[in-house]
């Protein structure tokens, strides 16, 4: 897999190593803003690695509830400026021309009017539009391990800058169906949602998403959005992500290393209910 | 070092080991929405951890270039619940009335009119009103060395969730200032720099601060803010963020491991230079 274009830049910098000190050549993850319109009017600002702007874009969208289809999207661009040379900013002219980019927080603030708790934030989640998973999804548990194996191969950026989130799909099988990578762990989840926005492949509810990061609330919501039944993720969910995945359903998967791995919520989708020694088969 | 209150919740979760499933009990890494408010109208809502709430809401205007000072903070209170529970609301007051807080969004979007760029945030940024760091404050190398394991050391929380990022600040003898811990990166910043404006140790120029995850544009940012000279980290930075340090003169550590590291910009602070031989004492 390649290498997403400007997503490495060289520079010279000093190594230090038990007192001795050399000038080195070395590759950083690139990091630029980009900026999303909705019909000229600026809708966000985001720190992300270039490369796979428009589905940055287009799931940026979905995971906030602004659109659910494709359909609902008129035009997608990304802005080049005089000069050829692309731009850092994306327009996004939609089909329903009443969407108003205040309605995200004030949707947020309503829920919480009340003094604002965990609760208020799945409250807003949901006003949002997001619904219970309901898919019959299952996999092996044998090849959830393989995951991450099957990840860090793919991981062409990682290797030369050490500074890029990650995000994969999976099939049933644990075929990689899409790799991304940014310097933000959202926006490495929101281009594989944009991702399956712009193939048509929504709801992605055949799929298992591995992260590199965390899985917090925002990612849980996220893959929701896009349909997604198994989030798994070598590190720690956080408490809002696992009252999350259990009220609508996910099947949330941590600490997955190795021949081990957590299951917070879900389990019928990767792993048999334990026996009364406390084990399975 | 006590552990927060809060930022810790029991769960019972599912363990999957080598085909062995069993039902155990884990410790999440507390997440909830913090709101900040100024002069009763809502800024922004961050997820973090709670704990430190009232540094947390200090450190974000400071950082975001709200305030300079404590001086402008006419009050700052955490609100309660009619049922004596406290809310996930901070209150500000500031003393200058006339803050509007779509200052915020608005200096980003006149700085980048012309196409958005990396300058464009770094212009921004100065808008906000970032200056140079004059400061001639320089360490040991040896003593860089040895701040990753104090930072673990002090870790209470981390070694129960292993969800936590955690920001630390050290005096020019590597003895810890002062440490935050917090699901959000940004939040544990901003909770140590939240720390100096509340305990009025503004600017930290005679400081070091080593943060867990990777030093981004944004960590950068808020270094500069706080006065920090020399930021470091376990892991890579950004292009953006080195740019960001070596226009302002800060001082970009990188990959501190072991008796290794990678200086970025402002090597002056923490290393000789190299010698004809490629090497120095």
């Amino acid at each position: 897999m390649r290498a997403p274009e400007r997503s490495v830049e060289l520079t010279q910098v000093t190594e230090w190593e038990d007192g001795r000190v050399r000038k080195v050549q070395d590759a950083l993850a690139a990091e630029e803003p980009l900026e999303i319109r909705i019909g000229g009017v600026p809708l966000t600002v985001t720190m992300r690695t270039p490369g796979h702007d428009l589905e940055l874009a287009a799931g940026f969208l979905l995971t906030e509830g602004i659109i659910q289809s494709a359909e609902q999207i008129a035009g997608l661009r990304a802005i080049t400026l005089e000069n050829g040379l692309r731009s850092n900013v994306v327009e996004v002219e939609l089909q329903d021309s009443d969407f108003d980019p205040e309605d995200l927080q004030r949707n947020f603030y309503a829920a919480s009017s009340c003094g604002i708790c965990g609760k208020a934030s799945i409250h807003a989640i949901r006003v949002r539009g997001l619904r219970q998973l309901e898919s019959g999804f299952r996999v092996d548990p044998e090849m959830l391990c393989r995951l991450p194996e099957a990840l860090r191969a793919e991981q062409a950026v990682f290797s030369r800058t050490g500074g890029l989130h990650a995000a994969a799909l999976f099939d049933g099988e644990g075929q990689l169906i899409a790799l991304r990578e940014d310097i933000g762990r959202h926006n490495a989840v929101d281009k594989i949602a944009g991702w399956a926005v712009l193939e048509k492949k929504l709801p992605l509810s055949q799929h298992v998403m591995l992260v590199s990061g965390r899985g917090g609330f925002e990612i849980v919501q996220k893959a929701l959005a896009a349909g997604i039944p198994i989030l798994a993720s070598v590190s720690a969910p956080s408490s809002l992500a696992v009252k999350l995945a259990r009220e609508l359903g996910l099947t949330l998967v941590g600490f997955l290393r190795g021949r081990r791995f957590v299951v917070y919520s879900g389990e019928f989708r990767c792993v048999a209910a334990p026996g009364p020694g406390g084990s399975a088969a």
